[in-house]
């Protein structure tokens, strides 16, 4: 017989009653039923029920024996009598009575349970997290997420994409977010940096001949901790093509991500064919380019129901500024004043000075518009508002009005909250959609100046031509998100293969072509020498592994994370370094006083 | 019609003929032969020949395209004229005649030329990696590349494994080479290390209840460069269990192994059951715990037939010490003074005083030992040296003496100059062993005191029992490497999880329970809640792609790999960084006075 087992304690069934079998595990749970002892033993497969009783040579050690011992067992299957049966466990006909105990590593007192899945601080949780781990929900979130990750790299091979290793110690490349420095002791005074994520790797590898590369890809920022991101390393699904045009990337990867999600989605509905929204209607339908589209709420403009209306807050507006809209938030099943109250209410916690509203109900078997914006623009126009919106008695419509890309963003959370409050959310599902189109330059109000509104590497929407005569902020990028349920999931696009273009590119945001040069040099010169047309895209395994565990946090999704200061808790990192080693490395300590 | 392609480049046949296709990529070659232009248009996938005529339309952007542009070709499938296919070529039977041909992106002139493979200097090659990845053997590489790799993955994952990531952000651990560091911005003064290996993580995976990992893992040492390692990251596959014996290991790793060398030995014999050879036995037979054994020579101790003998060299060293013993290399066909001499000659250029031998002849029907040791120990001696080594007329044996431990490599070196020289070995296979019973320690000459001999993690033979009672120079571990051809492949062991044992054990080499509590913190801690008996192993990925590739550089089996100074001459790094990252960073440069 094995020296650990005979079987996993996920293997026995009642077909088994009578062996004689070995398990390890540990020990989960122990009770005493009046001079029995029972011992749920666990390993990673599961749970069996194991049953000592005190003639049995195991009696002594087995009291002994504390939760989260290890311990190997043997003994005699016997079928539990059917009002003991556990139906819900895949072991539950059966219970192992024990002949023999071997206590394989005895436990401590535990800091933290691992039976039940009580609360715990955090810090204690990741400096034991070898015991949290053992907990039944991380375990399995751990499970899916290495599940999650063997199918996207099974998908991505079925597709005709194979997986490169692309350097983790290279270049400083200021891509955006602040790199990770690792001081080189064979050049003192040098730097390696961790990569922020493979770009330019990956369009080098496009220029190096091959056709259609994918990575899990480590990527490191050294951004400040939140409670929505990891420090330090994430993992991006990294993707590029080449010889193809935005269309090739959408078709190659709308089902890749779709089959990740239907295969780990428990069932929910996910969206067979993902929208495709151009950012301009996202951000006027949504308020944002990651919707979440569970919201049924659509919002729309309706700047000319109130346009020289008797609402003179909002006519006036309009007619001093040609820039100014006025946005409707549909609310169906929301008319009610006390709704409406509630939500003007929650508008000015959020520093806004109220949000207008009219909401309709059936008086004397007549529909009304209600509330003060409703009495101000007089019934005509509170009628068309209505027509327009598609409303009826019961239903509210909340407004925002102004320069839109100052509103936005709380219309946006307004129709959140509005959709929230009114269950119009359907929670259970997975609403999966390309937003296209993004914008190539953005205006950088603080520098009053354009710069890149995403991705300086991306192709521009007319080339050449359009960057020599298009309004800059006018000018699209092939460009695009996939969002789920309010997050994006991934983003990618379309490159620019031209080094003119590229250099056009930059000069528009103020970057001298020997900028250019210096900073993305490798890309820059490979350029020269015979570049395909390519693009590719980006998805972060994080945010999609934990929208498909359901977790709140990043942390109950990777084995061994750091905490929100930034330290590991297990290993103890960050640690002191000898002053043998920095002298090696030619480095000094000089701590700032900080500013 | 796509933008870019119909076909890819390797798609086109004979059935085809007739076809109107378009197709992209580099121009590989341009002749032109007598008027016409034939371009070899190049992608990813394959070759096509493109011939344009006079009198194409597309014959006047033909003429100016050079090589390595990239091209967009329209035109039309003809059949080659039999005397004119390419039975080498996949679509040797087909040429495309151009309607039209679009310049996607001109090539500046070559610093390095694609067609054919001549020697190139290196640092150009790396400078200008996008070039030197689109010759032909380097893309077969990394797509064999990418193939064993993917090919690992899904063998792991049939053999019941899941793959997990463990952090790259980790604290500085002396696991024996040096540790790259990434100084922290929020904590100034401290600093993160990248992992040697993720040696912790994956035991604390087995301790948090995870029972079968791998990984294709990323590690990073910072030794000094060379030829026969990567500067910096290199990536193993790495591999842990729970509840095993070495027995278990040995049987999951044995056919992943050995699948992953039949997959991509080209046809190439492999050896089906991997030998077991004990580490005593390697170095006796070997000379070395690497032993290339398509090399068929065995050494074999010879010590008692010198003993007393009239070859006074080597019988007063016996007689003077009882640590010295005889080892004979035989080397059947090598029986001629001229081959013998020049052995003897080599080893005087290794720094050896000499190689004696006896080679055997038959003379008027008679055989004979020649060579001054035969005559010095006399017929009878010469004549039992040849029957305990099974030789012949024709046939030659050499001899080393002294302690083992002192000339085992010496002799090991010379075993495989005689099987090279001899044509004894067979270069086209591969043949796989484990090695085992490694010693648990090893005498530090420097330090005077005993060390672990390689994996302090490894539990000892015979358990705290061994360490309590046995000479610690004869204690063995559970501890086994696979070697091919020569190159150790993977090293594993089953690991020491008994918090006692691992005190004592470090005690043994010199190091206090404080020492172990200090440098190997998290899974010192995790040994004292409930730890299962497990162990594992890493095997080489680089290593064994080249093996696979018949690649004689490492560079030549990475994508984007630094010269052999640590520079990556193609991203630019190290590089400098700029005061204001210093100053987040808590650090100032120190250049040493190189001592």
């Amino acid at each position: 017989m094995h020296r650990y087992r005979s079987h996993s304690c996920a293997a026995l069934r009642k077909d088994d009653v009578g062996q004689s079998v070995r398990l390890s595990g540990w020990a989960h749970r122990i009770r005493d039923h009046g001079g029995l002892l029972f011992i749920d033993l666990r390993d990673h497969y599961g749970l069996t029920q194991v049953v000592v009783d005190p003639d049995s040579p195991a009696f002594a050690v087995a009291e002994t024996v504390r939760g989260e011992w290890v311990i190997r067992i043997d003994g005699e299957v016997k079928a539990r009598s059917d009002e003991t049966v556990n139906a819900k466990l895949p072991t539950g006909a059966v219970e192992v009575f024990a002949r023999e105990i071997e206590v394989l590593s005895p436990a401590k007192e535990l800091p933290l349970p691992v039976f039940g899945e009580p609360e715990y601080p955090e810090d204690i949780r990741l400096k034991y997290r070898f015991l949290d781990l053992r907990r039944e929900t991380l375990h399995k979130n751990m499970m899916r997420r290495t599940q999650i990750v063997s199918k996207m790299r099974q998908l991505m091979g079925d597709a005709g994409f194979f997986e490169f290793q692309t350097p983790i110690l290279t270049a400083s490349s200021p891509e955006g977010a602040r790199d990770f420095l690792v001081p080189s002791r064979l050049h003192n005074g040098l730097f390696y940096a961790l990569p922020q994520a493979p770009q330019q790797y990956k369009q080098l590898i496009m220029m190096s001949g091959f056709d259609r590369y994918f990575q899990i890809a480590p990527c490191f920022r050294d951004e400040d901790p939140r409670a929505d991101r990891f420090y330090g390393e994430f993992y991006q699904l990294d993707v590029e093509m080449s010889f193809v045009e935005q269309e090739d990337i959408l078709q190659a990867m709308e089902p890749v991500i779709r089959t990740v999600f239907e295969s780990f989605a428990d069932g929910k509905p996910v969206s067979q064919n993902f929208r495709r929204i151009p950012y301009a209607e996202s951000i006027r339908k949504y308020g944002t380019d990651k919707p979440d589209l569970r919201n049924r709420i659509e919002m729309q403009a309706v700047t000319e129901h109130f346009a020289g209306s008797g609402f003179k807050v909002f006519a006036n507006m309009i007619a001093n500024d040609p820039a100014v809209e006025i946005w409707a938030i549909p609310a169906k099943t929301g008319g009610s004043r006390a709704f409406c109250d509630r939500m003007n209410s929650w508008a000015q916690g959020e520093g806004q000075p109220g949000l207008g509203y009219i909401f309709w109900r059936e008086e004397e078997g007549r529909l009304s518009g209600a509330g003060p914006l409703a009495k101000n623009i007089g019934e005509e126009r509170t009628e068309a508002l209505r027509t327009q919106l598609g409303l009826e008695a019961g239903d509210a419509c909340f407004f925002v009005a102004g320069r839109p890309d100052a509103f936005a963003a709380f219309a946006g959370a307004a129709r959140m909250r509005v959709g929230e409050e009114l269950d119009l959310v359907d929670r259970d599902r997975f609403e999966l959609a390309w937003i296209i189109d993004f914008p190539f330059y953005e205006w950088q109000e603080e520098e009053k100046k354009v710069d890149f509104a995403h991705n300086p590497f991306s192709m521009p929407q007319g080339g050449m031509e359009a960057l020599q005569s298009d309004e800059p902020l006018a000018i699209k990028a092939f460009q695009y998100d996939i969002v789920c349920n309010g997050f994006e999931i991934a983003s990618g696009g379309i490159r620019n293969h031209l080094p003119e273009t590229m250099v056009k590119a930059f000069e528009i945001a103020g970057y001298s072509k020997e900028t250019v040069e210096e900073r993305f040099g490798g890309l820059y010169r490979a350029f020269q020498y015979g570049a395909p047309p390519h693009g590719g895209m980006a998805a972060g395994v994080d945010r999609i592994v934990m929208l498909l565990c359901g977790a709140k946090n990043l942390r109950e999704i990777a084995m061994f994370p750091m905490n929100q200061q930034a330290h590991d808790l297990l290993m103890g990192a960050p640690n002191e370094a000898s002053p043998a080693q920095l002298r090696e490395l030619g480095l000094r300590l000089a701590p700032a006083a900080k500013s």
